[in-house]
């Protein structure tokens, strides 16, 4: 298996988080978004996959897109540990959680909708930084509510063990930081975060820990 | 089941369509987006949903968010038609394709990003206008591009039966027309959403068709 991988992307950073909990190896290929214009536009990489998007996971030929659809095709394909719950009523709600970050937080506050703010808007920095932390807070004071009043809830997002939600937060929660959101306002998703970053599997698929970090 | 649903939310439209695929009826529940600063605000709908957004689908006390989670529980609760392969390359497929509609295009065009674009950045009706087919243009030319040289493309996005890609297709296409996009460079697409609007279970999801449509 190969990922096509940014060290800063969130939705990179699920998938490695994903691999690592299965045990797997993947060699890893670095787009630099940034550098050059941003290598996700070569022609090398359009050929690869025309969305310009990171995450790519190559595995036997076949060439799969999207976070969430990679980590379930993972899920699928190696069945342990498992990602999703067992029951239909509780793969739905983790489906929920991760789309609520997956959908409703992190594509607006994506690098290429920033990029377009300040390019093509001409916001300022700090137009930039309110925008990013009201789409974060607004998503994460649901998620908080969401989580902390439902018996479902575990030590992780829910039960016990780490699941494709996790998956989803720990990255949210790392960029949430890095724009210098305030994360009081949601102590039980930080909890949960605090307890997936203690296992090796996220851990290692922090940003800085990555080769192509810089 | 009740669903919550709004007659011009992308997301609510997507779960009418795959509610009528597999013959089951809902009690729908308009929650008017707009109307009074939006009724998604009220404190009843807020503790049915922190996040205030539809579609909701109630269903045995459970309350399930995030219209692909939502439509993954009726696919696994009803199985028949299947609107996923069978197998985990093609279930990987549909679900990037979903996927590339709703985190790729939808969030950043949802109503309350314009809202806050308008509001809070002051941008022109112009610039909306702009900022609105900018992203529709970049994610359809992609899935154009990934459609039209697959050979797993077929009368649908995926083979010759209606999948949750397909589910999600329509009303992307539906609101890309409400926003005047040019969708000439995107036969593929046109083409796949025709065949579905010629099924009743798309044309009777339409939004005009809904109840609360105004």
């Amino acid at each position: 298996m190969k990922l096509h991988t940014y060290f800063r992307s969130s939705a990179a950073y699920r998938v490695r988080i994903a691999l690592n909990l299965k045990g797997l190896q993947a060699e890893m290929a670095p787009v630099h978004l940034v550098k050059d214009g941003g290598e996700q536009f070569s022609a090398a990489y359009d050929a690869l996959n025309p969305s310009h998007l990171v995450p790519l996971l190559e595995d036997g030929g076949m060439r799969l897109t999207q976070s969430l659809a990679i980590i379930e095709y993972l899920d699928e394909t190696h069945p342990e540990p498992p990602l999703l719950p067992p029951d239909a009523r509780g793969r739905a709600r983790v489906r929920a959680l991760a789309q609520a970050i997956a959908c409703d937080i992190h594509p607006i506050n994506n690098l290429r909708v920033l990029k377009y703010l300040s390019g093509e808007l001409g916001i300022s920095a700090e137009q930039k930084g309110a925008w990013y932390r009201h789409w974060v807070a607004l998503g994460l004071q649901a998620l908080e509510t969401q989580l902390a009043r439902d018996p479902e809830t575990g030590r992780f997002c829910h039960g016990d063990t780490p699941t494709i939600a996790d998956c989803c937060l720990v990255p949210q929660l790392y960029n949430a930081r890095r724009f210098e959101c305030d994360l009081t306002p949601y102590p039980t998703l930080v909890a949960i975060a605090e307890r997936c970053e203690a296992l090796a599997a996220f851990a290692e698929a922090r940003p800085e820990r990555q080769a192509d970090a810089q």
